[in-house]
C-alpha cells in the first residue's frame, strides 16, 4: 500500500456517506476511500419509499438509479469513483488511538481493522420501535429499509385491507396519501393532532378534515396499548386507549432515533437531542472523526439550538461538506431550518423556520398571520388556493417561520420562505421582493407579498386580527360578540359558519348599513379569506366603532364546522 | 367640502392608481380619495390580455374581477372603498402653483379644475408604434388595450389563420403560445435571438428550438419595412428585410413607452430612461406628486442604475407604496430585479437580476454556470428537466442573476432566486439554504443548489468548464480538439454531437481506456448535463492529462445541431 496516500474510511453507505465520498475524490484525487456498508443496498433514496409502497416508483432499482438509470452498486462506485465499497459489512467498532474500525463481514463473520487517516461517521437512524407487546407479529413494519418497504407493498398487493398507521407524522401521512386509494386507513396518533411537530394546530385540523374527506380514520390523542396477533403469529388488531382497530397490516411510523452507538462507544460527544454533536465543519469531538447524515444533530438557523431533523437533503449537503474536508477543505455547515414538505392527497404541506408554537416556547415575543390567496392569477385555467401562515418576531419584525399548505403551488412559496429566512430577512423585506409574476404562474402580489404586507398591517397596529382558534375559544366560552360576515350574498348561500352570533352585510352594503349594527358589542368581522374583513375593519372604525377585529383566514380557512347545506338568498 | 379632508387625486385607474387609492384610503379614513381614467375600464389585469386573446380566459370582465367574482368599477370603488372614479376622463395639465389638474370629459367635452392636496401620476404606458407605412391598416394591432385584445381575438375566431407578430420579447411569445394552435404564427425580431433582453443567446437558441417545434416561423435579425394593405385599407402582407410574409392579422408586440406627457408638460424631472424619474419614497421632482406603475423608471437592485421595467407586479407594489405615503406614511421602494416569467408551449422561462451579457456590460469580473437537472426526483412521475444558468460576481461570489428555463418547475427556483438576490446572497450561501426536499416536489440536492455547488467548483478553480458558444466557435474556427461524450451507450446511440472530433468513451470505462486519449491535444468532455463531464475532468487529470475541460449544459443544453438518426451500438 502507498504510505502517502490518505486514507478516508466512510461507514454507511445511503446519503451523507457516499455523498463524502464522492467529494473527497473530487476534491483529493490521489486518496484512498473505502465505504463500509451493513446492508447491501447502496446510496438509494430512503425519502422515495412511500411512492415505492404506493406503486408510483415501480421498481425498488429505481430509488438506486442515477438521473440516466446507472445504478449505485459496489462496481460504479469503484470503476466510475475509484472508491472501494464494502456491503453487508458492520463496523463494530473504533480505535481512536490506533486510528482503525474493526470491520465484520456478516457473511464470512470475518473480522479485520481497517486503518484511517480520517473517519466519516454516517450511520444514519433507525425507526423507533415503541415499547409495546405485539410489535414482532407478522405483518407489522416499520420501514426500516427498502426490505421493509418491499414487504408492505406486497403485503397491499397480496391483499391486505385494513392498515393501521402508528404515528401521524410526515412519513404516517405520506403512507396514507399512498395506500389510501387501495386499503381502508386508519392512523393512531399519540398527540391531539397529525403533523402536531410541524404545524401549528389550526392548520393541522384543516389537514385532519382532508385525511377524514378521503376515508382515512384518525384516531388522535390516543396510544396503542398492544398490538394482538392470531394464534400463528400474524397481526390482527390494534388495540389503543380509543379502541381496537382490526388490522391486517400495521406500519410503525413513530420517527426515527440516531444510529450512534459506535460513536458513544468510541467516547464521541453526544449532544442534547441523543445524535453525535458535531462543529460547522462537521467534525466530531474526535477531529479525525467527521459525521453527517441521520447521526448527527444540528443546529437550527432562527434559534441557534441543537436540533434532530433527519432528511435526506441535509445528509446530502453534509456529505459535501464532509467530503471537502476529509480531502483538507474548510467547509461550513451552517445549520438547518427544519424544511419539511409534503403531499397529502390533494394538499401540499409545507413548513419551515418555527412555527408560532415553537416560537413561543422558545420566548420570542411572536406576531403572526393566516393569509389564504389563489396561486395564480383567479382568471387563469387551474388556479388554486394556499393558505400562508407567516411568523415574525414582533421586536425585529424578522420572520421566524412560515407554514404553507392546499392544492396550490405550495413548494414555490416555501422555498422563497427558505431562502428569506436563511438571510434573516425582515418581513418589511419579504414585502419588497421582485417576485415573478404572469398569470400562469402566479398572481401581480404573490401570496407572499400579500401575506408580509398583511403581518406588516398588523404588526404596525393597522389590522386588528385575530386566531381563529381565539375565535372558537371566545365561542366556547359563550362570550358575547358579533361575527361579522360581509361577503357576497352568493357566497354566503353556499357556506356559512353555523352560529347564532352571525351577522351577514355584504361589505358593499356595510357604508349604509354599517347602523344595523351595535355599538356597545365587540365585533368580530371575517370574508372568505378575511382580505374584506380587514376593509370592514377600518370602514367600521371610520364610522366610530371601537371594538372591531377581524379573524384570520376567513371560511377558506376555518378550521371548525361549516354550514354548507342549501339556503335560498 | 370639508376644509380639512385631505385630498388625494390619483390619474389612471389601471394598477398603480387604485392599489395607491386603496392604500390610501386604508391609512386615512377620512381622506377625499379620486382616481381620473381615460379608459372605460379600471382595475384590470393588463397581464392576462394574452390568455384572453387565447381563449383560457374566456370573458374579458374576469380580468376585472375580484378573486370572488365582483367587478371593481366605478360603483364597486365608490360603495366599498368611498374612493371617487371618473372614468372616461383626461387629464389635461397639471397646475402645480395652484395644485389642480385640469381634466376632460371626453364624453361631453366640460373640462374642469380638480384641487390636490398630494397628487398621483400612474399615467402607464402606452406600446411602441414602429414608424413604418401601414401601421393604420385594418387588422394592425398593438395591444394597448382591452379593446385591441377583443378586435385581435375576434379577428382570430372569425378565421384570420396568417399572424405576424412584430416583436420576439415577452409578450410577441406568449401570443404565439395562446394562437400556437389556432393560426400560422411568424415572428419578426429586429435582434439576432428572441428574448434578447431576458436571456443570454445560448438559452434563447432553445426557445427558438421549442417555437420552431411548434410550427412557429422565427425571422430574426430582420427589421419590418413596411405593413402593405388591399385596396380596401385591410392589412394583407408584412414586408421584411428578410422577405415578404402573407398576413390575416398584425400584432405589434414591439415594447411599451411611458406615458409621460403630463409629468413632462409640468416640468417634473424625467430619468435617463425616459420616464419619470422617482425617489425611494415614488416622489417625483415636485414633493407633492408620486409617481408609479409603468410611467416610471426603477433601480435596478443589482447594479444600481435606473431600469426601464413596466411590470403589473411593480405597479401594484408601487400602488401600496404611494398610497401609504400619500396618507403621511414614510414607505420605501427600494428597487427591481428585472424578474420575468413566461409560458412558451411546453417550456417555463424565467430570469432575475442580471444575464450575463449585461453583468459584462456593465464591467463586472463575470462568472456563469450551465446546469440542467430534473425538477424533482427523476423516480417520481413526472419528473421534468429545467436548466439554470447563474451568473455571479467572481470577485465578491456575489450571485448577480439567473435565468431558468425548460417544462420542469421554473417558477419555483426562479423565485428561490428572487428572494437570495434581493438579500444579496453569495454563491456559497445559496448553496446552504435548508431547501425543501420530497420526490414530489423536489430532488435531494435541490437544482439551485446543485447549481450553486457547481459554480462554486468552477470559481474555486476545481471545474474548468466552457460555455457551449465558445465550443460551438471553437468547431467553426477548425481548432484541434477531442469532444470526449463519456454517457452511456445507450444514451449515445439515441442522440449525439455531429463532429467529426467527438470520441465515445462511457465513463465506466474511462479509467481503463483513457490511455486510448491523446494527451497532447485538448479535450473538452461532455455528457448529458455534464456533471459526468465534470466527473471526466478530474479522472484524466488524475491520469496526467492536463489540458481537459467540459462543457457545461451537456446534450441536455447544446444550442446547436444533434444527429438523432437511429443508430446501432
Amino acid at each position: 500500500m502507498d504510505e502517502k496516500r490518505k486514507r478516508i474510511l466512510i461507514i454507511g453507505g445511503v446519503a451523507a456517506g457516499p455523498k463524502a465520498a464522492a467529494r473527497a475524490r473530487r476534491c483529493d484525487p490521489g486518496a484512498e476511500i473505502t465505504i463500509v456498508e451493513e446492508g447491501s443496498f447502496l446510496s438509494y433514496a430512503g425519502c422515495g419509499m412511500p411512492f415505492y409502497i404506493g406503486g408510483m416508483v415501480e421498481k425498488h432499482e429505481e430509488l438506486m438509479a442515477t438521473p440516466v438509470g446507472v445504478v449505485r452498486d459496489a462496481a460504479f462506485f469503484r470503476n466510475v469513483k475509484d472508491i472501494n465499497v464494502l456491503t453487508g459489512t458492520r463496523a463494530e467498532a473504533i480505535d481512536r488511538e490506533n486510528k482503525t474500525v474493526r470491520v465484520t463481514n456478516l457473511a464470512t463473520r470475518e473480522t479485520c481493522d481497517l486503518p484511517y487517516d480520517k473517519l466519516v461517521l454516517a450511520t444514519g437512524s433507525k425507526p423507533v420501535r415503541p415499547p409495546i407487546p405485539g410489535m414482532d407479529l407478522a405483518g407489522v413494519y416499520t420501514l426500516g429499509n427498502l426490505e421493509e418497504a418491499r414487504a408492505v407493498r406486497q403485503a397491499v398487493e397480496q391483499g391486505a385491507r385494513r392498515v393501521v398507521i402508528i404515528g401521524g407524522g410526515l412519513i404516517g401521512l405520506e403512507l396514507a396519501d399512498v395506500l389510501g386509494t387501495k386499503a381502508e386507513i386508519t392512523i393512531v396518533e399519540m398527540m391531539d393532532h397529525v403533523l402536531s411537530t410541524l404545524l401549528d394546530p389550526e392548520l393541522s385540523i384543516l389537514v385532519e378534515r382532508v385525511l377524514r374527506g378521503k376515508g382515512v380514520q384518525l384516531i388522535l390523542g390516543s396510544r396503542v396499548e398492544r398490538i394482538e396477533g392470531d394464534g400463528n403469529g400474524a397481526v390482527v388488531r390494534v388495540v389503543t386507549t380509543a379502541g381496537s382497530f382490526d388490522a391486517d397490516l400495521v406500519v410503525v411510523a413513530a420517527g426515527v432515533r440516531p444510529r450512534v452507538e459506535l460513536a458513544r462507544e468510541a467516547g464521541l460527544e453526544l449532544g442534547e437531542t441523543g445524535a453525535i454533536k458535531v462543529n460547522e465543519y462537521l467534525q466530531t469531538s474526535d477531529p479525525d472523526i467527521y459525521a453527517g447524515g441521520d447521526c448527527v444533530e444540528n443546529i437550527h438557523l432562527i434559534s441557534g439550538r441543537p436540533v434532530y431533523t433527519p432528511m435526506g437533503s441535509v445528509a446530502n449537503r453534509h456529505g459535501r461538506v464532509i467530503g471537502d474536508n476529509v480531502a483538507g477543505g474548510r467547509d461550513t455547515f451552517p445549520g438547518v431550518l427544519g424544511t419539511a414538505i409534503l403531499k397529502v392527497f390533494e394538499m401540499n404541506i409545507g413548513r419551515t423556520g418555527l412555527s408560532e408554537s415553537e416560537a413561543r416556547r422558545l420566548g420570542y415575543h411572536v406576531e403572526s398571520f393566516i393569509c389564504p390567496a389563489p396561486d395564480r392569477a383567479h382568471f387563469y385555467p387551474g388556479s388554486k388556493p394556499i393558505i400562508i401562515k407567516l411568523v415574525a418576531d414582533a421586536s425585529t419584525r424578522k420572520l421566524l417561520g412560515a407554514q404553507i399548505l392546499g392544492p396550490g403551488d405550495v413548494n414555490k412559496r416555501l422555498d422563497v420562505m427558505v431562502a428569506a429566512l436563511s438571510m434573516g430577512a425582515t418581513v418589511d423585506q419579504l414585502a419588497t421582493f421582485d417576485l415573478a409574476y404572469a398569470p400562469p404562474f402566479s398572481t401581480a402580489l404573490d401570496p407572499l407579498t400579500h401575506a408580509a404586507n398583511c403581518l406588516r398591517n398588523k404588526l404596525d397596529g393597522r389590522a386588528r386580527s385575530i386566531n381563529p382558534l381565539e375565535v372558537k375559544k371566545r365561542l366556547e366560552a359563550g362570550e358575547d360578540f358579533v361575527l361579522l360576515d360581509v361577503r357576497t350574498p352568493a357566497e354566503f348561500n353556499e357556506v356559512r359558519l353555523p352560529y347564532p352570533n352571525v351577522v351577514f352585510i355584504p361589505l358593499g352594503k356595510l357604508r349604509e348599513r354599517a347602523k344595523e349594527l351595535p355599538k356597545d358589542r365587540e365585533i368580530i368581522v371575517f370574508c372568505k379569506v378575511s382580505l374584506r374583513g380587514w376593509e370592514a375593519q377600518t370602514i367600521l372604525e371610520s364610522l366610530g366603532f371601537t371594538n372591531v377585529s377581524f379573524f384570520e383566514g376567513g371560511i377558506a380557512a376555518w378550521p371548525f364546522e361549516l354550514d354548507t347545506s342549501p339556503r335560498q338568498s
